[in-house]
């Protein structure tokens, strides 16, 4: 099977349907099933981004779905925000509800309604709550699998702090998880931009969030961590007494890494024209075993097969496929599918006593003695090496996608290679919107901001859109 | 601390909210907030029975949380089943949905509807497929945090077969996980039993679930197995081409397990008049370390115990406490919150190079050298010791609730012990409903089923309401 990439569009449409990793048939506009071959390995992102938030600290909580209307609007900024895209629930049974409920968006209002009656003192910070969970926003946006549904599967983790600068560490942190979950052990790569005020978390004194781009060259947001500041905590009476007894504020910050956008992310990253990669950690099937046989060689090598899958379940996620199909079919159907190591074992294999094991993410091949305990090593080694691959393949290309311009001329020659391009801007504050949207208007690029943590002071130059004196180096990307 | 467990109502209020499992101040009546110290244990709860299910074949998707009202309504029985307790959602922004839509009291119609899509022939049979999702229902009956509100947290298999031979195996494959999961795993003790015909799932063609008991002796059904017969896969359309090319429809069942009740039963089948007991395997904290010292000995004291946390730390969840508090203070505060074992470590401890070791069932205390392979034999030998201590606690206490009673002075004389009461019942079927009101009335007891698997055919036996022929044992007892 080959599936042109450079046309992504058609190769994402195509891959989601014949990986069976979503169907869109469902009744309700914008809300998708999703097949057991991509929760499978959501469900193992989910538990490596779980395992990172807990050893920073943070524990797990639920709470409702539902939230009143009247904790919803508390944060003015907040509702204004979200509101438009909230689905309403109003009637139960045969009964009208007093209080209409939103299904959450977001669940700030949720739980520091909560929080404001669980921080008493000092000895309750610092708090870091996170949930796993799915929410709603009744997108206007056309809609496309993972990357934008009205219904998508998250973590949202909610601090406070005693301090300003306790959250501002918070913050970091948040990247530093990113950066160890999504591109040590996923293989994406990200930068991790400032937003411009026009375009921060409603509610938020700042938002700071990973993009990466796609095959396309679009920028898709993936996690986004926010400095709250106080406007929540004074807006929901989130107060704690400090050492001296009086009442302060806490500072808050909350990081929302959406598993299933992330999941579109990590496919389209990796995949190419003969279908999906997965890392082997995060593979639904980490091995495929492929027997190759004729009529009279079949009993023998079915059975060495067996007990080949018997032997690696032990340490690996192993499936046989002892079809009917033809082994060409099943190579194909198994590479469709991203399964990041096949071995493949006929008569032959047998009688030197190996298997035949091919990579996915560079169809190498070799021979490897069927030895439980070289055979593993072998696996464990290809393991790491995948990953090693994938990442720096992602790398190589996501960096080839930065450039620069200091001119709309130069802006206008770059914009049809994609990618982020860096441009002197006036500024980040809200007076730059208007120049932001001489971007969007002519070339349909976004500001994404400016790259947190390194010097993006421009010198001596003018802003891109209005000709005054820049301030700020700021990133010029389409986006999904 | 001391709370009498005799008293069980309080005990459950008191140890929910002391041990800050739970929060019922959120804005909307019946919505729980679940508290980490809960949550920890239900995800380990999850995870162990998610694995259970993929071991037999089961994958896991996810459908979404909204089921069109078209879909809800397909199957007569089951939308009267439920439509009384479900909650729409109307509203989208600002605008009206065209159709509303119902937050999910269970997801048979979502599901059924795609795998009529999904299913064509004997190559897709069986179809095995598990959600771990929340489900919401209107409950007009009091709540009780864990036990039943208004959102809950469950599995939901949904399984489709060829035959009606192997549905009915599936349904035992069910009860079989029940028992693995629940009973070995989790140390409760149930029974399973066929509902009668007036009380099972709206749609089935019969229920099958497992009841324990409360320390008060009333019924708590955990999870449920459905043989769904064709019901659901006429009005759905689910239907596979048989080897001759003819079109039939697939046998069904589903299954649930109800992880945050469930969870409700381990903590009150373990419990005592101390707090929480939780199993090791289960527990947010499995080895509390409580310093022993004096401001002389403090700094060498805590130096040992930040050690022996980071050696124990590689195998288990430990907590070290070294807060202000009395050790005292400390014991209570844990053994409280259920965690299965203390270790104790002073000074004279560390001269002997010892450490003092309480497991939280018993009470026992045993000195344990500090040496890392001895402490960690020693651990996993509680570990297991605790969880057989518990099982066989719960099940000799469960056993002990079981009687008998052939006529209604009997019953009326054993009612009073609670528990499950066996008595012959004219029939099972519909039939038999006004004697099981008869009960109800009188004595305000439900009659949970006929014991599956076993005979439970009286001989000579009289119905104990009607005075009929008994055709069948049931089992009487007061519910949650």
């Amino acid at each position: 099977m080959q599936i042109d990439k450079s046309n992504f569009s058609e190769w994402y449409n195509t891959i989601t349907k014949d990986a069976e990793l979503c169907d869109l048939r469902y009744g309700i506009k914008g809300f998708v099933v999703f097949m057991p071959w991509s929760v499978m390995t959501m469900n193992r992102m989910y538990s490596m981004m779980e395992q990172a938030l807990e050893k920073k600290g943070h524990v797990p909580a639920l709470f409702p779905a539902l939230i009143p209307e009247s904790y919803l609007t508390k944060e003015s900024k907040h509702v204004e925000g979200f509101v438009p895209e909230v689905m309403w629930v109003t009637q139960a049974g045969s009964t009208d509800l007093e209080e209409r409920c939103a299904m959450r968006p977001t669940s700030e209002t949720a739980m520091y309604t909560m929080y404001s009656m669980w921080i008493h003192g000092l000895k309750d910070l610092p708090l870091k709550i996170y949930q796993r969970c799915q929410v709603w926003r009744y997108e206007t946006k056309a809609t496309k699998p993972f990357i934008r549904s009205r219904e998508f599967y998250w973590i949202e983790a909610h601090d406070c702090f005693a301090t300003e600068k306790d959250a501002m560490k918070q913050v970091r942190e948040d990247m530093e998880t990113s950066e160890e979950v999504l591109h040590q052990q996923y293989g994406i790569p990200f930068l991790f931009f400032k937003r411009p005020q026009w375009d921060k978390f409603p509610g938020a004194v700042n938002t700071f969030a990973a993009d990466t781009l796609m095959p396309d060259g679009k920028a898709l947001q993936l996690p986004s961590t926010h400095m709250l500041g106080q406007n929540f905590s004074k807006a929901f009476d989130v107060k704690y007494k400090d050492e001296k007894g009086n009442d302060e504020y806490v500072w808050q910050t909350c990081y929302g890494p959406a598993i299933s956008r992330i999941y579109a992310a990590l496919i389209a990253m990796h995949g190419d024209s003969n279908g999906l990669i997965i890392p082997f950690d995060l593979a639904p099937v980490q091995v495929v075993i492929v027997p190759i046989y004729r009529d009279d060689t079949k009993k023998a090598v079915l059975k060495e097969c067996k007990k080949l899958q018997k032997k690696l379940s032990k340490d690996f996620t192993v499936k046989l496929d002892d079809s009917d199909n033809t082994p060409g079919f099943k190579f194909n159907q198994w590479e469709m599918k991203g399964v990041p190591i096949r071995l493949e074992l006929g008569p032959r294999d047998l009688e030197k006593g190996q298997v035949v094991l091919v990579r996915r993410d560079t169809k190498e091949k070799s021979f490897v003695s069927l030895k439980s305990s070289e055979l593993k090593k072998m696996i464990l080694k290809t393991r790491d090496s995948i990953l090693e691959t994938l990442k720096s393949r992602a790398d190589q290309w996501f960096s080839d996608k930065l450039s620069f311009a200091d001119t709309m001329g130069e802006l206008e020659r770059k914009t049809e290679s994609r990618g982020f391009i860096r441009v002197p801007f006036c500024t980040e504050e809200l007076d730059g919107k208007p120049c932001a949207e001489v971007l969007k208007d002519k070339f349909q690029m976004n500001m994404r901001g400016s790259l947190f943590g390194t010097d993006t002071h421009p010198k001596d130059k003018k802003c891109i859109a209005c000709g005054k004196d820049a301030t700020v180096y700021l990133y010029a990307a389409h986006q999904y």
